[in-house]
């Protein structure tokens, strides 16, 4: 197993066998992620009693139990990390930790006073997964009149949520190589072993940008007229491509400039973040990235399309159709799901397009959901190479991705992940329909969960609407679709085989 | 290039050079093809003028028309065949002959005079096309009070299509090696080498066994209750699962006796027609076959499911649940498209049910559409195998089909299939919701045209509708979205790619 760099306790990956002693680094860190979850909870404290709102006392509750839990499990647990971990350890790590800081983080919401979701211990999960896995649904009706704790609450999870992906992509799924993520294996740990002296640094570095980022996206928030409060949580959730708002009407509330503001910040947050380190250190190959070139080509395309298309039909002048389209667009794939229209409105073929571009999603390494551009990228050099051999039978075609050679493993990953993906999409929209939800409702919520994006299609869960109608059952649902996409699948799936329990 | 088998013209395929000159065999087997359909034509000619309906006389001019078109075309293109076809050739003959046997086969519709078809030569074309490709969508409403000729010709272009397509699939399809049918090369080639002393015996046996199987179906259907009339009709689309029918409560207007022959039938039309001959030969590993046993499981455990589950539900007494269960799963993976009754009555979960069971299609070789279900075990078993390797990464795991290593090819090229299956989907939905149907109409429109399945879903195309009402711009979409469908995506889609056509 080779060195796969940027967390340091994943630095030495062994295969290791397995027997249960050896969950105890994978609870000990778990229990690290507690304690930091827990001084999250201070800041909603601190908001709710600058305004006296009785929350605070919900989030310091909130934040005292996850102290005690996380500090408990350490004790308990106590070990060196020195060793590293096993595969197996990272594979129960990844999901166990998502679950376990989606129910701690649900904790305060569902203590709170907040009616709508102090009555459903389901809301307040849903809330919370919704905001962990940066996916943005909600099933809150009245954000306008929500106190601040809960808002800022919703906006720090999903930024955890999202610089949590970022380490998740760089630093386990390339070295369990799922989905195809073996691909940027050999890109992050070759090519920083050569620039960057330790893995540490790269981690720092990320941490960094993406701090700085969130801060001038606020800042600029707040110059384009949103109050403080309102830039920082909308700071909180754009380059996370989160998408929760302080608003019923989402972007909506705000004016061009907000708009126009979040639309770089979302595209900003579509791209990978070990590209702006390297883009900061100078190197010249980052701008010839593949994937990023592919993922902004894409999203000018289609924007420039929809806003020609809405200039021609009239509805809007030049530059609200520009603005509606590329804000939309970009919403959708880099799977933030704010919106400043509903979408629908625009009519059936709109409705078809963005939920085609619900299953895209942005780069890989970034914080954004979906399928991800580079897939469909493998899958067309596939597509061209087999076409050309349908042709010349006798030619021998190589199928290069990023110039290199594409190995036939990453392949056979990338289809497993589509097979899955389209599985699992059809098993979760024949679930939903069996709840009684119609057919655009479930299809489109099936997909919104499993990419992360936010928003479904039709007048329930659509732009203009939310959750709190669907059946708690299917609250349920999509909270595991959305934990299921958010880890790729197989983090999660490897744990239903038999097979991953025995020695 | 190895030989292929089956049909004496393709026993000798050979790259080839490409230029102009070599359309020649091409254009020549097209126009033997249309002196076939010509004589064919003088079938419903005959019923017309037995019940002195006025459209014997559209049928004879329309025979006399494809025969004037089929002798001049011979004439001018004549040529030895002995040399056999190359690889361009038999991708351009594919697509070629069935758009022409389409548009001669829709000429008797339009110049008829049932006034539905008469006026639209739109209408003739898409049933025409619907019947060539099995697929069995009908524009035609009042199908109980249609003249025989009519009727007879949408069977007979059912049965034609359905001989057709086995014939592709066997002798054309595996050395094109499209969609991962290079599986079935070695099959059909070298263990027919070793059994059949000549491929035209194959051929020959294999048009027998279609025969009788449909004389025995026909006939059962007979003693079963229906006229003469109605037991040759649906006799001709019940093996080729076709799917059209003399009324428009399709298999419903019948007794449960019909019902359950027309189950038995159809679920023979979905079983490789090589196979009979097999076990006709007393070839025990015929038995073995893999694809036959999943499909068969596969349509068990589905209908034994919905037949519990409806019994339940307390609508149906035990032989209607299982009848009913057993009929639409049936009707529907093996895409033959008859309806008993309207199962979308039955809630949403059934909806979503038969809209997943639309994609899944029956074996390879046999007369019906969808995926396939060889193609679904390949996935599966390159899944198995991807968990397995995650699992244990240093161990090393062989994928298997039926006996032997699946080579990479084979599953790249099934990827690619089901990439163009899915995208094509995705692009006809989105343009049928252009033509402002809506959301399920679309989608389930797009898939039973690729699929060849026949109804759709929701109330204007559902099993008790059909596609007179929608516009003829999506009924041109749709008949082309049956014949990608029909000839595996990639014989028609490598027509679209310039280097074909270039030296």
């Amino acid at each position: 197993m080779r060195t796969t760099g940027s967390i340091p306790v994943l630095e030495r990956f062994s295969l290791g066998t397995w027997s249960p002693p050896h969950l105890r680094p994978v609870l000990y860190l778990v229990g690290l992620m507690l304690l930091a979850l827990s001084a999250a909870m201070l800041l909603p404290a601190a908001a709710d009693l600058v305004v006296r709102n009785p929350d605070w006392r919900a989030f310091l509750l909130g934040s005292g139990i996850t102290f005690a839990s996380g500090a408990g499990l350490t004790y308990l647990t106590r070990c060196r990390l020195s060793g590293g971990l096993t595969l197996r350890q990272a594979f129960v790590l990844t999901p166990l930790a998502w679950t376990a800081i989606a129910l701690f983080g649900a904790l305060p919401l569902y203590i709170s006073d907040y009616a709508q979701l102090r009555d459903s211990f389901t809301n307040a999960f849903f809330e919370a997964m919704s905001g962990l896995t940066t996916t943005g649904s909600t099933v809150i009706v009245g954000l306008d009149a929500a106190p601040p704790g809960i808002l800022l609450w919703r906006g720090l999870l999903q930024w955890l949520g999202g610089i949590g992906i970022v380490g998740v992509a760089i630093a386990i799924l390339p070295a369990l190589g799922v989905g195809g993520m073996q691909l940027f294996r050999t890109e992050s740990s070759d090519r920083s072993e050569k620039v960057m002296p330790r893995v540490r640094e790269i981690a720092a570095a990320i941490g960094l940008v993406y701090l700085g980022l969130t801060i001038i996206c606020g800042a600029l928030y707040w110059l384009a007229g949103m109050t403080p409060f309102e830039a920082l949580v909308h700071g909180l959730t754009t380059l996370s491509t989160g998408g929760f708002s302080t608003s019923d009407n989402s972007m909506g509330n705000f004016g061009p400039a907000a708009q126009w503001i979040g639309t770089v910040f979302m595209l900003a947050g579509g791209i990978p973040f070990v590209f702006y380190v390297r883009l900061l250190r100078g190197e010249r190959d980052s701008l010839r990235n593949t994937q990023v070139r592919a993922y902004l080509g894409f999203l000018l395309a289609m924007s420039l399309g929809l806003a020609v298309w809405l200039l021609l039909s009239g509805r809007y002048g030049l530059e609200e159709a520009a603005r509606l389209a590329a804000f939309s667009v970009v919403s959708v794939v880099t799977t933030t799901g704010y919106a400043t229209t509903d979408y629908s409105l625009w009519g059936n073929v709109a409705v078809g397009i963005f939920f085609g571009l619900t299953f895209v999603g942005g780069c890989t390494g970034s914080t954004s959901g979906g399928i991800k551009i580079f897939r469909f990228e493998v899958v067309l050099k596939v597509l061209r190479s087999y076409l050309r051999q349908l042709i010349y039978p006798k030619g021998i075609f190589r199928r290069m991705y990023a110039g290199r050679l594409l190995p036939e493993d990453v392949i056979a990953s990338i289809v497993v992940f589509f097979a899955f993906f389209f599985a699992s999409y059809s098993a979760l929209t024949i679930l939903l329909m069996a709840l009684d939800l119609d057919f655009l409702t479930s299809a489109s919520a099936a997909v919104t969960a499993l990419a992360n994006v936010g928003p479904g299609l039709g007048p329930t869960i659509g732009p203009a609407g939310n959750f709190a109608a669907i059946p708690d059952a299917a609250k349920w649902l999509l909270a595991f679709g959305m934990l299921l996409g958010r880890l790729e699948l197989f983090t999660v799936l490897v744990l239903f085989v038999p097979q991953f329990w025995r020695g």
